[in-house]
């Protein structure tokens, strides 16, 4: 039984059910065209006002903007749009409208990837140095560098408010939205910390550092600023618990049987990085005294051979942990599928979900 | 000409135009004890919501409210009530909208005070250890604790927000608030980077860092959310500017005179860092070649000498570095005191600007 061959066609009959419903296939490009323009203009302003107020400052902000600007999927502005038109079918004002808030949210993600690289000590992301790294060849100085890269972590996570503060919407919605992205800071924050202490609960680690504000933060935000009633929140909820779980488990897979080339990440980083991944939880389970040990002596160790590395990979492969992750992964794939039959929201909506979930699964960084 | 005389006829003559106008001298107190009542509940609240969310989240609370709650003069709590006051004469109902709104600033300083002690590698806070050190202990290694300490600083600076949006004021004046808090905000973190930098420009690095949010911005912030006029505006900028100044200046004279038993720093602890601090500039200036070889074999040295810092210290008394900074010091007082004579602000705020003006001359922390 090959896994992978059930996840693909799951993805066809998602797109077949997308085409069904007639959406253009370019909306998703039309977003992140839109997002990644306001974007380049809050950094263009933003660069502008720190020449204005200090003589340093816009090294912090080209150092965020080189970060956001260089990569990143824009899944989460994406998650935004397709919530908000769930509930609202305003096509070309809608997106006038959520670019603030989807901007927002890619900010959010560049402060959370800064700390995270300079708490993990990862040296590169998104296919460059990491800010710390970057940061600390600017001025010469480790700790300077990471306090630096702290601070331009703080300048974008300033931005994302800013943007969220100015949003176009009702006082009563904007209120609402921004109550809801106060809630998705705190999670992802507290998921960060779990994930440093190596808590042994994987699956909350992932409900709150990647759940939180991969699916459920940005399709509730979409959906709360586009008035979404409680009976489509539930609705939207029951789709984004499951595509979050989804989305960290490729995440997992990707990091140790990622191509190095599409991940940006060097091979077996995760393993390296003793990175307390699904992978590794299910083959704690599945492998034998000897091979555990085997697993332990490798994983976290910085100074791990490729050979070693190889080694400890093909274990997984064959104890039967990826297969096990693929199966978790495709059943997280149906019940969010499941979630979206028959619920109160929008076909237009509902299919750009349905795309949405198609992308967390087929990609490959 | 003894200086410290002339500032303490200053003192007289504030809190005698103070009396004059009759205002209660228990409104400080009044201010400081609802927004203690505001924080504890706040944390209380952050607590709960913390233990359901994470078994681990109520630890870093628990260190922002041992930082927040263990000291702290809330100087920028009675400047945002002073800055409604000159605006609203609305006594009690403007405590309690003001509460939340001081409550956040409070929080934004612990998120301050938390990253600042980690990159200035300070052991020790508002007399008990730091929150990067308490969380070291904890977690048993310094990255981690320092990592920690990073995230103990983001979901302070979360919970400011919230508080920030939860705040009840109508929604022009309250988007006027949070655009005024961004601004703050932004003007700190540019004042951090460049004071990290060891950057020449010491007036620049006060202004940034420690006049945006310890005066300009909270007084700004109070009369902008009772609808303060531009020209009300301007009157308070006028006076708020010289204060941060002359609060600076009395930081630095306090990091190297002052009593450590009041400042809850070690001794010498500025000179021991090497702050580039007003009283080193003016040495600078004033200093012989050999006097300033003496200074600058010191500054910055962490293994100085208790003999070294007090000679150090004695040098900056007697070459007039201490002197001048003490006359700028009056200089700024008395600028702020000119900019509210005729001001267009209510009778009773000017009071309380004047007794703030005092209770940060006078301080001896």
């Amino acid at each position: 039984l090959d896994l992978r061959a059930i996840l693909r066609v799951i993805c066809v009959w998602q797109r077949d059910l997308r085409e069904r419903n007639g959406l253009s296939n370019h909306w998703t490009e039309q977003v992140i065209a839109r997002v990644n323009a306001r974007l380049a203009s809050v950094f263009a302003i933003k660069r502008e006002h720190a020449q204005h107020a200090s003589p340093h400052a816009a090294e912090l902000i080209d150092a965020i903007a080189e970060l956001t600007m260089r990569g990143g999927k824009r899944l989460r502005s994406v998650a935004v749009y397709a919530g908000f038109r769930c509930i609202s079918s305003a096509e070309e004002q809608g997106l006038e409208r959520i670019a603030d808030v989807a901007a927002a949210i890619e900010l959010l993600q560049s402060y959370l990837l800064i700390q995270d690289d300079w708490m993990d000590d990862d040296d590169e992301r998104r296919g460059g140095p990491s800010v710390h790294v970057a940061l600390t060849r600017r001025y010469g100085q480790a700790k300077l560098g990471a306090s630096m890269a702290i601070l331009a972590g703080d300048l974008a996570m300033g931005a994302a408010f800013e943007l969220l503060h100015g949003a176009p919407f009702p006082p009563l919605r904007a209120a609402e939205g921004r109550a809801a992205f106060d809630e998705m800071h705190f999670e992802v924050v507290c998921g960060q910390q779990l994930d440093l202490l190596g808590h042994a609960d994987v699956s909350l680690i992932h409900h709150l550092k990647t759940g939180s504000y991969t699916v459920r933060g940005p399709v509730g935000l979409g959906a709360l600023l586009a008035d979404a009633s409680a009976a489509q929140l539930t609705a939207l909820m029951q789709f984004s618990r499951p595509v979050g779980i989804a989305f960290q488990l490729r995440d997992d897979l990707l990091g140790t049987f990622g191509d190095v080339r599409s991940t940006g990440k060097p091979a077996g980083h995760d393993l390296r990085e003793g990175k307390n991944t699904a992978l590794v939880a299910e083959a704690r389970s599945l492998l034998g005294d000897e091979a555990r040990a085997r697993l332990d002596a490798v994983l976290g160790n910085q100074a791990a051979t490729a050979a070693e590395l190889k080694e400890i990979t093909e274990i997984l492969e064959k104890c039967g942990a990826r297969a096990r992750v693929e199966t978790r992964l495709a059943e997280r794939v149906a019940e969010a599928g499941r979630a979206l039959d028959g619920a109160p929201l929008l076909p237009d909506g509902v299919a750009m979900l349905r795309e949405l979930l198609s992308r967390i699964i087929e990609r490959d960084r």
